[in-house]
């Protein structure tokens, strides 16, 4: 399984870029294939992943707190590198995390990182260029049936090898 | 695999009640048994969970975040699931977590719940028993070479149903 649908909003390479995106994560974390994680949309509205609630069931039928972390993670992460997609020599790594479960998730894991706001974007890429380093804070949302069942906010690290 | 070795602090029953929460975790949760975690030590200094870094590794060589997580809010969860066990009817919720992720972890995950302050401990458990709901706060560290490599901070809601 690729792991990869078409995007909601296929544009200028964006396809390919889920696509890239979607190997990447399935060839380097084997919890991504677990899980049975699907870029599922990916362009100017941030990335969405969602994953079937069977892998990540946990003992109240429910999606496990632990794939919802994971998978709120992974579209942080996926989201700063496809950013960042054809920089070489860059790590991405996650230095904390807040999780608010709101409700229990009892269908498909449906996560989505939108955008920064663009000030703090554009602030977080100059400071990169400039030090070769730079933190970025992500929101990320499980969303379910229109509603928010968990939330997500992170500080991720990207730095130069 | 079962996922149970001997706990290091066998006492009386602990041995049993360790095996049996590595079998209900394995049988309800199937990401548990993707991480391949095991139950190390189950006593009176809490609950240590283990789990290998080959299928929890990421893209830097090292342990998944969102594998930290799980095992973090596991080794918490499955604290309260010793302690209340034997009681029937009784739900564990992870509600809301605060992680830190100070290095990286690059061999094997070691996460240990420790046990709360006792007065906060007999509080939960009385309001439990006298109203059927309560919320605790537990604390959690993954270790590597004597150090804490991760830290997490989780509310859980136990509620009778």
């Amino acid at each position: 399984m690729s792991g990869v649908q078409a995007p909601l909003n296929p544009g200028h390479g964006r396809e390919d870029a889920a696509r890239k995106l979607a190997e990447y994560m399935h060839a380097h974390i084997p919890l991504v294939a677990q899980m049975q994680v699907r870029v599922t949309a990916a362009g100017a509205s941030g990335l969405r992943l969602t994953a079937p609630l069977a892998p990540n069931i946990n003992h109240e039928q429910s999606a496990f707190g632990g794939s919802l972390a994971s998978l709120m993670t992974l579209a942080c992460w996926g989201y700063l590198w496809l950013l960042l997609e054809g920089q070489q020599g860059l790590h991405i790594v996650v230095k904390d995390a807040q999780l608010d479960y709101l409700k229990p998730v009892t269908g498909m894991l449906d996560a989505r990182c939108a955008p920064p706001d663009a000030a703090e974007l554009q602030k977080f890429l100059t400071t990169l260029a400039r030090r070769g380093k730079a933190r970025i804070g992500l929101k990320a949302a499980t969303l379910q049936d229109g509603a928010v069942a968990a939330r997500y906010s992170g500080s991720f690290a990207v730095y130069r090898s």
